[in-house]
């Protein structure tokens, strides 16, 4: 089944003990779609300036992503980021943000976007959020990325689109912002009381759990000697897991379990280059791989 | 088999977010015996003062702590810890700390205990670690833990008797300073590197992992909706594993992965209550029970 993503596309440039980068592909929505395509078709919805190398999608198209739905604004300029990462990779500093194109970014979607039976809202304003939902013909599995500013600065827009999704993905810090709840089992019985069906809370290198009324699952990293740039590995873990469930078709205790662990092996190749370069030449055969090792890793 | 343990005891006042408690058992030692007990016999090798209530240790004889090994200096005052926990019970500050009688603490181990085949080193000044390490017959599997004062203070005398012992049981703060490595996997290696042939790196709510030369095991922790107090959940964590491994006999690539579990486990019960209120009635059952709902909670 097919995916429909609608997020932030954007220029990195990314400091990190390992090096640096320029001018690398970056947002939520190309994260996403470099991951969830690696399992699935993808329906990629975002808006880049005239400075944008379309080209450079050629490898997400030539595995399914379709780029119907991205909007190029003639004469704008597309969403730059740049961020330093500390010695310890879970500390960054954001050094300089042009939302640019994206700071107009409201799309209509096409038809074919609208008949995805899975939607990822990735990490933009909880408003524009229920937009794009309301504008999905019948979606059979919704779920939503949020970040801290929106949780600081549109609670109740935010709380007002969470009683819509099926998946809240968040990560621990963010979960404790939202609920005022440190401990973070217990912040996600508070996030299931505002409306999802079933919550993600990352961990970045400490995994992930994931929460239902009558289901609970929590999994460790798969261990990295050599962090190269985390930078969105939230996105490419939350592509690995709405990829293996649009893959599946179903969405069962079993599958999302192995979905959240298919997330986290998605993540683990994505941090160990910048950008999204890790994911260029990524191929299903490899992740099998690397979840094979993973259970070895892991049993007990 | 049995485990000798040296390591502190002491009062601790302690106050969270949950309540607070005076007076109340405490030290490595303590929390070590009351868990380890409860599967193999244990051998308790500490010093108190007159002022301390040693009935209040009956329920750990009971289930098999030799305490012969237990000194009270006459006079004396037994170690006194205060501290305080943040909302966020990753953080602590200690309000006061007395030694006492725990300042001149250099054992001389009794016949028994010189025999035990498994050997706790607890947190206690490196070159005492290694007094009573000399001391020992022909033990079949030593482990030691620390903390960041000897890291600090005494690298080398730490550093000595890292090459004499089989495990090193470490947190993942201590690990990034002891190897200077900000990633506790890569901070694995380089503390195999020092000698120990397995380390567990200890990481509080997000579990654990252990390493040696050709094995690696990465396991998350047993979930808990209201910690009450952390304190001692490092010290009991390494009493379940070295419980179990003596119970076991063995150390098989296997076993210590069921040990790592069984201490996450142990320690998860820990913090559910103060002090070690939880271990006091606590039985292998319960422990089994536990173990159960773990395997429920991480399988995919």
């Amino acid at each position: 089944m097919s995916i429909v993503v609608i997020g932030s596309i954007a220029f990195d440039d990314v400091e990190t003990e390992a090096g640096s980068v320029k001018n690398a592909l970056g947002g939520s929505a190309l994260y996403f779609s470099a991951a969830a395509s690696l399992f699935s078709q993808v329906h990629l919805v975002g808006v880049v300036g005239e400075d944008f190398p379309c080209g450079e999608l050629d490898f997400m198209r030539a595995r399914g992503v379709n780029t119907d739905g991205l909007k190029v604004v003639k004469g704008g300029s597309t969403f730059r980021w740049s961020g330093v990462y500390e010695t310890d990779m879970n500390k960054r500093h954001t050094t300089n943000l042009a939302l640019n194109v994206f700071n107009d970014f409201d799309p209509v979607l096409n038809d074919e976007c609208r008949q995805a039976e899975y939607v990822f809202l990735a990490n933009i304003d909880p408003e524009l959020q229920e937009r794009v939902l309301d504008q999905m013909h019948c979606p059979k599995f919704v779920a939503l990325d949020t970040m801290e500013c929106y949780i600081a600065q549109k609670p109740q827009e935010l709380r007002n689109v969470l009683k819509r999704v099926n998946l809240l993905f968040i990560n621990d810090s963010e979960a404790q912002l939202l609920t005022g709840i440190s401990n973070v089992v217990a912040a996600a019985d508070a996030l299931l009381d505002m409306g999802p069906e079933y919550i993600i809370i990352k961990k970045g290198e400490h995994g992930s759990l994931m929460a239902s009324r009558d289901m609970f699952f929590t999994v460790p990293a798969y261990p990295i000697h050599h962090v190269v740039d985390p930078t969105g590995a939230g996105d490419s873990y939350a592509g690995g897991v709405m990829g293996y469930l649009a893959r599946m078709g179903v969405h069962d205790s079993a599958t999302l379990r192995r979905a959240v662990v298919y997330g986290g092996i998605v993540a683990s190749f994505l941090v160990e280059g910048f950008s999204l370069f890790s994911l260029k030449d990524l191929s299903l055969d490899t992740i099998e791989e690397r979840m094979t090792h993973f259970r070895s890793l892991t049993a007990f």
